[in-house]
């Protein structure tokens, strides 16, 4: 069987006593590293109890029995008797805990306290506010709906309609409890060819989203199929008028097309120089 | 000094060579697990070359130096050569892919490619859209904005104002990909007792989101001080009158004081049954 190319899809759990985030993430990074095996995944959050426990060793048992395959469980199981009950499952049980925990104890000079998913609760009550106000901070500067607060901003991005604004600011909201606003240029800003006024004030702030003219097209008619805004000139020319402001301003920007929001997302904190918040947990106080 | 509390905060480093969003995740789960310990965090996306590598050697090493206490890098470094750079620092090197992948070429008999970060690249693109469209539809849908494409709503989240309806609903789109409306219950409709006539319909998709009364006013004390709006009873007066709606209509909810936002979100995909997208990169063809 090993030498075949298996028609069964390889099962995967991604299983924790809290949430399952981080044993999801952890794992689809390690299976992304085997492009051409199929996998078939379920994450099982809160298997916090016994009996939660046994129930997925039953589903892992049923998904072997039913695939002839040998299953794999990606988990973050601080809990050692629950995850000793996952371990006699017929999976290939890989668990964070285990693997870290004994070289950390060893540096550290500590015992773990063994609790999984500490990092997703909240322990740092006014970081976690501050995450809380990012996001309403960036909900309200969406689209240039206002421009009012923007000296309290960590960054505004700027970029034609559908570069990616939106969805990148909420991300830095949400991830890295960052104020991000988003503007957009328009076809008059493009004509005039100078930038916004409401925003060239705020000129060290800003940071350019760009696309590839034909992926803009193809994002563009999904929303409105057949229009003039959709049409690959239209595309071609707001790119490059863009493109030309921001080489004029020397506003720094990305090419997002072949990019995913987290990509984009870490990108601009990096090249803007920003300090990422994320979880709530950790003494963020210094760069070592 | 090892039986000392170090006055010195431990200094960690999250390294990748994509993002960092995976080592980050995992990093603050396996610190978490030793509350006593202060840590400084800093986490360097984009180690993608040679030079960066020994960039961050130095770094590493002077941070060791400085603190006269030995680093944590934790990485998701998945190409070898620059892995074994950092490894030669005088941090403890905790890498994923160092650690787990052995075994899962054992188990799946095939080798694994070793490209750090694919798992936030774009690889299926119609999954990556549908993540986009489901923050539009949360955006568009937010605060009872609109209701009028209610029919595609995957969740609707109901509640008091600040009870975390808003970011509750951009993570269900963000990291899961589910279309999440919310609905804030108002005065009005808790004086009436009744439903809103406007959701009504869409009733087996409602989940509710309460808080506690002492919160609530803590957290709209921040938004308008010394209102009404804010106050201890006014927050007692719609959480009973929230409670009370989602008992009569059987309406689920759960109580997010101490909840995370990534808990909520979780937590909700849990109780209403509803399939988490996650990241866009496997195959989520089937439960096994």
């Amino acid at each position: 069987m090993s030498d075949q190319i298996p028609t069964q899809l390889r099962p995967v759990f991604f299983l924790s006593n809290r949430t399952a985030i981080t044993a999801e993430t952890l794992g689809q990074s390690l299976l992304a590293q085997f492009p051409d095996t199929r996998f078939t995944s379920v994450t099982i959050p809160f298997v916090d109890s016994e009996k939660k426990a046994h129930q997925v060793v039953e589903k892992i048992n049923t998904a072997a029995a039913r695939t002839q395959l040998k299953p794999i469980a990606i988990s973050t199981m601080a809990d050692q008797h629950i995850s000793q009950i996952i371990g006699q499952s017929e999976a290939l049980f890989l668990d964070v805990f285990d693997r870290f925990l004994p070289n950390l104890e060893q540096t550290l000079h500590a015992y773990s306290i063994h609790e999984s998913g500490q990092s997703h609760r909240i322990s740092n009550q006014s970081l976690y506010e501050s995450r809380i106000n990012a996001i309403d901070f960036s909900m309200i500067h969406d689209d240039g709906m206002t421009t009012k607060r923007y000296d309290q901003t960590d960054i505004i991005i700027v970029g034609v309609s559908r570069s990616g604004k939106t969805p990148t600011c909420l991300y830095l909201a949400l991830q890295f409890g960052l104020k991000a606003a988003n503007y957009p240029i328009t076809e008059e800003d493009m004509d005039s060819e100078q930038m916004p006024a409401s925003i060239s004030h705020y000129h060290k702030r800003l940071f350019g989203l760009t696309s590839d003219p034909a992926r803009l097209a193809h994002i563009r008619e999904e929303r409105r199929p057949n229009s003039r805004y959709a049409s690959i000139e239209q595309c071609r020319f707001e790119v490059r008028a863009a493109e030309q402001m921001f080489d004029q301003y020397r506003i720094p920007y990305i090419n997002t097309s072949l990019m995913s929001i987290e990509e984009i997302a870490t990108k601009i904190v990096e090249v803007a120089g920003l300090h990422r918040i994320s979880q709530p947990m950790i003494n963020h106080l210094d760069v070592p």
